[in-house]
């Protein structure tokens, strides 16, 4: 629950070429629509590959006209998108990513958004780490469609050229900007000035812009042991970990050992339920001393009434909103409980932590490792509270640059399946 | 929870005199406390009062080597006395709030508390608009031990050449200091720069330092109306609101009318439960066209398997639980539901957007408008649990430099009372 009702921002992207201005504004909207705020990225330079789908550096010499002129139509044509997009599609947050180099072209980006009465937050990324500039230029001349088919060394020499061209002109946003809202943010986030803030929907996003990091790392996901609450097939509750849970929890130490491959240090996390604690309980006491700590927002979906009762019970008793929940599953919330919009707001902090951790193991449940999964992976609300998330398997998210790689490590025990399919009451397995 | 077992922080305020350091600092103690992260405020000027009790400007002057002697003393004894708090009390977050207007000092600061592995944020507060200076110099004048029983004009007057003499040799942070974690406020938020945070505490001290602003503005707190649980003495639940409860809602827009006295917009905020969102309809429906938003986060406080209960049913089925809860109401969690303490982490995002917000009226429930008050009025944990919050009854919180100022208006219509004394299970009145 946000006050975002009338709030409509455009995020505005400004800095030179790889700078990671693309990573952010890919980031942004992938925070806000996990947080069901509606958002969506307008990169200029699709636009301008429409026209110029593989330029030269010297197309972004300003002393070219042609090469301005077609620039200069193809932020037009993101903006005006991007004013569609608003109106026809209740858009609430906007990120034009480009390089918006100079302070005129940041005037007129301003202007066009005001008379629409919408916001803007400039958000630059500045950067004189050369080893981070390198590492972007050698993801840019790699993936761009720019470069697409071109000899690689060719093509990072041309980048080189084209950084250079933006050089030549770029205006930092300084004191003649100081009425509009802006974030600098200086070799990603080491220093992050902000200016005029004024909403809070802004203050969340400059937040979140402040506790990203680029650091490698990866993020550990494991659902409980099997419980006995997941033997008789009942939801909720704080049950100890089954026999079989015991295995897993002892396997744990060794399935992390495995997929770590080196000497990192971890933070193990879990909820304040017995199922979860029990079950990191050998990796927390593993010589490698780990530090532990328990979490009231990771613990399970809240199933108010239903807490204790089999999906077969509940079918029985409140027939109408077990269909309701197979209609909506992430909307549906349990009577005196919790839907998975729910969740999401509360793991809302855990999420602004992960950002800003190193390696973190997360020992916790179906629907809020679904939560946080759906996060990672950006999956739609529609798909997440259905995802199957299998019993004593470790989930192991790497993020990257424009993804996040994911690999399994299954724990070879067997478990009960925990996982319902639409529309069926079937007892687990 | 949150991971601060052997972080230790020293927030030493930077700024010259009339620039809010102190409230700063106070305001960090209370919302760090309420968060049960152990916090403490050492004011040098307290320490230096202790051998000069009313010094005048000259004492200030850096050519006076008297004044500066004893002004050392003063910040020795202050950094001294907090060492000694962070070893004996198991101390998190010091503030040290002084001037600390030049770089010699800080690095001083800076040296001691590494020596002492204790981390350092710098927080300068710096101000150019004349008005809000103007204010604080009033405020001091008026309040400050420093000038008691003078003559309000003297002290003012006295106060300038104060400030003047510390403006002769005041450094601001800059480059030269880089290497420090430092937040420089500028206008009271309107600027904020954010220098090399490195550690989740100290992002959470900044982002609420990012979100304080001075305007005027109050908030008013109202439980819901008496509810059908209320009656029958039932705890939790999600109850329609009784016929008395209805004249509650029918009365509480002319309550804020009255206790308002302009007309200044409100918000209404509610949680998700019948009962605030029937108690607040009519104030929502009225022609002054407030905002309503409904909040999970602003719920009841959950009482798990107790839920639904009279106090004596939980007696007799849960003695030992009920037992417990007498001896450590704050931190005595329900089973499968939560504990103040629990309630209060949940409120956190409630209590940052009410600091960004102005006049807001929140509609909610007796444990959960317990924690906001004890919030606002530093309540302690010890105490706060047991504190009498009537029904129909509204309480008008304004926010002032140093406290808080209450006013409550009375609904004058009938309703049981739902306090419970310690060691008590009698039925509600």
């Amino acid at each position: 629950m946000s006050n975002v009702e009338d709030t409509r921002i455009c995020v505005v992207m400004v800095g030179l070429p790889a700078r990671g201005k693309s990573l952010i504004a890919q980031k942004v909207v992938r925070y806000l629509s996990w947080l069901s705020i509606s958002a969506k990225a307008f990169n200029v330079g699709t636009y301008r590959r429409h026209d110029t789908p593989q330029p030269t550096a010297d197309f972004f010499d300003t002393k070219n006209p042609e090469g301005e002129r077609l620039r200069h139509a193809a932020a037009e044509a993101a903006v005006a998108d991007m004013l569609k997009w608003f109106d026809n599609s209740k858009g609430v947050v906007a990120i034009l990513d480009a390089t918006n180099s100079v302070k005129s072209r940041r005037r007129w980006v301003n202007e066009r958004c005001a008379a629409n009465n919408i916001q803007t937050l400039y958000v630059e990324s500045k950067c004189d780490d050369e080893d981070l500039i390198m590492s972007n230029i050698l993801e840019v001349k790699t993936t761009s469609p720019d470069y697409k088919g071109q000899d690689p060394e060719v093509a990072a020499q041309d980048f080189r050229n084209r950084i250079r061209n933006y050089e030549k002109v770029y205006q930092t946003i300084d004191e003649d900007e100081k009425d509009l809202t802006y974030v600098k943010l200086i070799n990603v986030g080491s220093q992050v000035i902000i200016n005029q803030i004024k909403d809070y929907l802004q203050s969340r996003v400059v937040y979140y812009l402040m506790n990203l990091h680029i650091r490698p790392r990866s993020i550990w996901l494991s659902r409980h042991g099997e419980s006995e609450f997941n033997l008789s097939g009942r939801i909720g509750g704080d049950a100890d970990i089954s026999p079989r849970g015991e295995l897993y929890a002892r396997k744990l130490p060794e399935l992390v050992a495995e997929s770590v491959g080196d000497d990192r240090h971890l933070t193990i996390w879990t909820s304040t339920l017995k199922r979860t604690i029990q079950t990191a309980r050998f990796l927390a006491a593993s010589p490698k001393g780990y530090t532990k700590l328990e979490w009231k927002a990771l613990d399970e979906l809240d199933s108010g009434v239903c807490d204790g009762l089999t999906y077969q019970e509940i079918e029985d008793r409140y027939p109408e909103d077990f269909r309701a929940r197979d209609d909506d599953k992430y909307n549906y919330r349990y009577r005196g409980g919790e839907s998975y919009r729910d969740v999401v707001i509360r793991l809302e902090p855990i999420i602004m932590e992960l950002e800003r951790s190193e390696n973190i193991i997360i020992v916790t449940h179906q629907a809020v490792l679904r939560c946080i999964y759906a996060y990672y992976m950006n999956v739609p609300q529609e798909k997440s509270p259905w995802m199957e998330v299998p019993l004593h398997t470790l989930i192991k998210l790497t993020p990257k640059a424009y993804s996040t790689q994911e690999e399994r490590f299954k724990g070879n025990i067997p478990a009960v399946s925990t996982w319902r399919g639409k529309g069926s009451s079937a007892r687990h397995q």
